[in-house]
């Protein structure tokens, strides 16, 4: 499962989503089942793995894991496999990094990297890495900002304001980024301090033929053959980072059945959803996503058949964005099953019938009824942005936001724009990465006829818009006049505060202040529809706890969490599929297609061939509860030890957002042996061979 | 512009549309304008081709090109060039049959046909020729069985019957094809009679990689290069059947600046619509298109990747779609032109305050309130369905009706079921073309999808549709327990009536019993709403004549039209665009792609390379106002000799649906020179060439 990457038409921060079909329902909500789980870090399973595995994860083992992961700022997750600062993580996570620093002349994205020496590794232009170096628990402290009294507006602005002073505490005391991080719903609030690392250089990428061997056919299919990997080093005072806490390769990797452990950001669950809630996910929200995402398929795809390099320029997009349709595809064929429903819907039953136990669980009644008003609401709006999808738009709305958003307090302002995220944001905003306008033109003017369909052609902020225009011209002239692709002009409007932003005459910024009115009305109304979920889903988190105990995970939100389970395969239409595929098998695989691509190996792997052990093993499968944002994750032993490295799930775990199953739903890995196989034979990469260790 | 077959998710029969973007809007709704016109035969603007061309077309020649014309059922338009039945028409027109006459083995339509005999020649499996032969008046006898206190229901009913009645009375006496034709929107009713032509055999048709050179990319555009053409037999009794009105080959094609005339069945226009009923298309009907068309896009592209026989199965069905959604792709964006519709309210208003001039007209003034009601009413139910996008579905559907409609009387029944169309539906019903199931399982998935999508989960139509299954699996239940592939089950069912139908057990058939009450409550609602917009339209049509007089052009019904206008380049981006291309200016665009697919020439054409003339003209633009539909339409010179054939419109013309434009918008045709020089170099069709004469 790649990463979804764009959560198409969601606003700036992009994490995965993936999910999984369930053949034999299993709805494991009442208790944590089988191997499921993300956990926290801070609240491992420890008597679960003692009495199931006979292994019990020190503080020690957890808090090493911890620093040894790291987390990809664009939506992903990683390890440190070296004292010297080695990151690896998936090439489909690397991919926006490869894809910007490719060129017309150089395509690193489609022909793989290698820096032969540390001098030749080549600096990101705008990636952030984050390390986990501590959690507090601050749920009392913004619980406490909240009075019964309060509207939900008041209630939203008291809980964000509350959160951004921790935040900004915690940053002024520390240096860290510090993320205060809603979990179980709104159950509990634990504060997130991270190292960030910004100095960040590509170290070897294989080709996408390599990574992404079967492309769009074969993702989320197994077995599998992808390398799906490369290779990044943190830097420090323009030297590799000491990295103290890193991940040991394994000489072997895991066996048949050994039990391992995942350590990632699993990027968002629902597993804790009202049946109503789900309903709005089936009926609602993700026909709309998948409309979107097939929109802008297609749309990738026709300007791509300009030349080459149009191809390469919408290449990246174009990938993450099938991945997500056909993620959201089998995620919405899970919740059309009625199967799923009718579990779903006799666990809240039975949830409910226990509130009649007690005076104190009777008052808890009420949420369901708001969560589900809530719903209705947000298929009110649903259809209403105030956005457009364009790399330059993008910028101009946040440049306004951002004078706007500081004449204020930064506990008053909009989350994104409080001062302790401040350096993420700006690093983002002043990125040097290339933004192509042929490229841009084409998404904006596909974005302006979005937004004519939606409101209908006669509605004034669409007159506003066009301009008199028709979408393809008025893109075309907006991106014609925009100087936003130059970061200096980008910095000017940035230090010139308000002043500078309202009297700019840059028709993009001209085009964001006319849309900054519609556009603060929708988040404000969508700040009050949070709100009374999360204070819904808060109470229903304290019953549950009051029943089950607090011996359970929360729900996915793009932050570390620990999963586990063995290596094992699965039987499909009546067939064993064994856990592991091996090198020599994706020459086979290849041969069974003919070479057509996107079965066809580079050129490199030909050239090994006759060295390569075809019997390495390459990708395998275990049962961890893992989720898009796990991409990337560390797949390690007991011993702490590399194993190999998560990169998809199969097609049965598709329906992994609402429930964890483990009869035939798998997450995907490349195996440890197969990475350095491929480094030493096909790639000679010996300095990072030697830099692995054994 | 390639038919839009399929459109999608419509019933039945298929037309095509296209449309026209227009620079500088000239709304020629008032009077015809410049070369607007798409001429019913028996009311050609004799007086206006005099004035302007010097030309005056006498009956007999109207009758002659009447005669030489042949409509496809499949959609698409034809003629004959020789005394022994030999058919033109557009490689796209005849894929249909090229794809249904394929096989693993033998892949026509990829990889084309010569029948190098007479015996060679193959019989396609269902297809119907139409050759109209004569036209008459019957709108007094339809407007007679409609009185105004009528509801819509019961006036729709009532003119149904009228209709029927005399397409069987007419069936009767001349044993001939009888449809009565709606036209101007309601204004006028003819009586259309056809000779049918049922075997009907493929002579020869070039590489697809000839046809559709450029493929999706070059679709409508222009410069443009493309042997859009294949050629057909009409037999009788086993023999060729003599066709003594036929086209006869230009020696030379024709001159720039020269007129030429267009005489095919353009499929649907929409140019009376009022502005209500444009905003409905802009803001309701066409994004809903669109998302359908993109869905369809990416599920036949997901379907191809399996293998390259998969690919083949579904290669025409995929061309179409992508034709079509650039289409409306096109076609939209220039209904959100704002200046587009102000000139539409302009005209309108224009229009509306004439109706104060006189009592007679004052009448005409509810007209327009009626059709935005209607379009109110269009928009609550658009995204309800009660059909599924599967061939064996569709075969279920038609046999319950069938059986349901035959306890009626002719006139009684829905309009596909009438007696004079009987001969008509059995063909397609009982087509032995392939069905092939994987791909007809994907397409039920997929539709049964979308109907739980589009109802809700919740809905109790939607747990009868999935029967406790999620779509994918249900699909595969239903498509391998159907015996509805065999068109000797059909057959029976058909015979046994409506206790044959409601007793089986074949579950595709239970499952059309299921959908029926809704299928029919929908049916019934549209044509409540069609017959009030009829009548209004009537209306607004007859203050037209009464204004304007009759000299004008109904919209298009895809049914025998004449467009003219001369040969003639124009202006893009300030550049000259000349009104033809040449064969060697293929070989020269497919060089500046590097020949990479769709720019891929045949090894056929690179063998013949240096025999053939490079300067012969390849494709040629004219200003001959036509639309989807008009697909293969002969164009002709003054002496009705055969100049070129008709296979698209270039991007500007994409909004012909709603207006004409000659500004830049035009229609493109294959040149006759280039069709004999291919015949004779490249496909080396000897007797083809005899036959064609000269």
């Amino acid at each position: 499962m790649k990463r979804v990457a764009g959560v198409v038409y969601a606003n700036r921060v992009v994490i995965s989503v993936a999910i999984m079909l369930c053949a034999g329902l299993c709805v494991g909500l009442r208790q944590a089942m089988a191997d499921e789980g993300m956990w926290l870090f801070n609240n491992l399973p420890k008597q679960l793995l003692r009495e199931r595995y006979g292994f019990e994860p020190s503080d020690e083992w957890a808090q090493h894991v911890m620093l040894a992961s790291v987390r990809f700022s664009t939506g992903g997750s990683a390890s440190f496999v070296s004292s010297r600062g080695l990151v690896i993580t998936n090439h489909h996570v690397g991919s926006d990094v490869l894809q910007k620093l490719s060129t017309p002349e150089r395509n690193y994205y489609r022909d793989g990297f290698y820096a032969k020496t540390l001098e030749e590794e080549l600096p990101a232009p705008d990636l952030e890495l984050n390390q986990l170096v501590s959690i507090e628990d601050v749920t009392e402290r913004v619980r406490a900002a909240v009075r019964p009294e309060m509207s939900p507006a008041e209630a939203a602005a008291a809980r964000r304001a509350a959160m951004a002073t921790i935040e900004k505490e915690s940053f002024d005391r520390t240096g860290l980024r510090s993320d205060v991080i809603t979990l179980y719903g709104g159950g509990r609030y634990h504060l997130y301090r991270y190292k960030r690392y910004t100095d960040v250089r590509l170290v070897w990428a294989p080709e996408m033929a390599a990574a992404f061997f079967g492309g769009d056919a074969d993702n989320f299919e197994y077995p599998r053959y992808c390398l799906d990997v490369c290779l990044f080093r943190v830097y420090e005072e323009g030297k590799p980072a000491k990295t103290e806490h890193f991940l040991r390769w394994s000489e072997k990797g895991a066996a048949d059945g050994e039990l391992v452990f995942v350590s990632g950001n699993p990027g968002r669950t629902r597993r804790i959803y009202t049946v109503a809630a789900l309903k709005h996910q089936r009926d609602v929200r993700l026909p709309l996503m998948l409309d979107l995402l097939r929109r802008r398929e297609i749309l990738l795809q026709q300007y791509g058949l300009e030349d080459e390099e149009a191809q390469r320029q919408a290449q990246e997009d174009l990938f993450s964005v099938q991945n997500a349709r056909k993620a959201y595809t089998g995620m919405l064929l899970g919740l059309q099953d009625p199967r799923f429903m009718a579990a779903k819907e006799h666990e809240e039953e039975s949830l409910r019938r226990r509130l009649s136990e007690s005076p104190q669980l009777a008052k808890f009644a009420k949420a369901w009824e708001r969560i589900a008003q809530v719903q209705q609401r947000r298929a009110e709006i649903i259809r209403q942005t105030a956005t457009f999808r364009s790399q330059l738009y993008q910028i101009a709305e946040t440049l306004v936001l951002l004078a706007q958003e500081d004449t204020k307090p930064s506990a008053e302002r909009l989350r994104e724009f409080r001062d302790s995220a401040r350096p993420s944001l700006l690093q983002q905003l002043f990125s040097p990465a290339p933004i192509y306008p042929e490229l841009d033109r084409t998404l904006l003017a596909d974005s302006i006829a979005l937004f004519v369909e939606r409101r209908g052609g006669d509605h004034p902020l669409v007159a506003a818009v066009l301009a008199g225009k028709n979408p393809q011209e008025r893109a075309a002239e907006l991106v014609a006049g925009t100087q936003l692709a130059d970061v200096e002009v980008r910095k000017r409007l940035a230090e010139g505060g308000l002043a500078a932003v309202t009297n700019s005459s840059d028709p993009m910024i001209r085009l964001a202040l006319e849309m900054n009115a519609e556009y603060r009305r929708l988040r404000q109304i969508e700040e009050e529809l949070d709100e009374i979920e999360q204070q819904a889903y808060a109470e229903i988190a304290e019953l549950r706890f009051a029943l089950y105990g607090t011996t359970t995970y929360p729900d996915a939100t793009f932050t570390l969490r620990l999963s586990f389970g063995p290596v094992k395969g699965y039987v499909e239409n009546g067939k064993p599929v064994p856990p592991w595929t091996t090198l020599g098998g994706a020459f086979a695989h290849e041969e069974r297609h003919q070479a057509r691509p996107p079965w066809k190996l580079p050129e490199s792997w030909h050239r090994a061939k006759d060295k390569l052990d075809p019997d390495t093993p390459f990708n395998f499968v275990c049962t961890a509860d893992i989720i898009g944002g796990n991409s990337g994750s560390p797949v390690i032993n007991k011993n702490a030890e590399f194993v190999g490295i998560i990169f998809d799930g199969n097609i049965q775990s598709l329906t992994a957002d609402y429930f964890y199953s483990d009869e035939v739903a798998r997450a995907v890995a490349v195996h440890s042996s197969a990475i350095r196989e491929a480094l030493e034979k096909i790639y000679h990469a010996d300095r990072i061979l030697d830099e692995l260790g054994k």
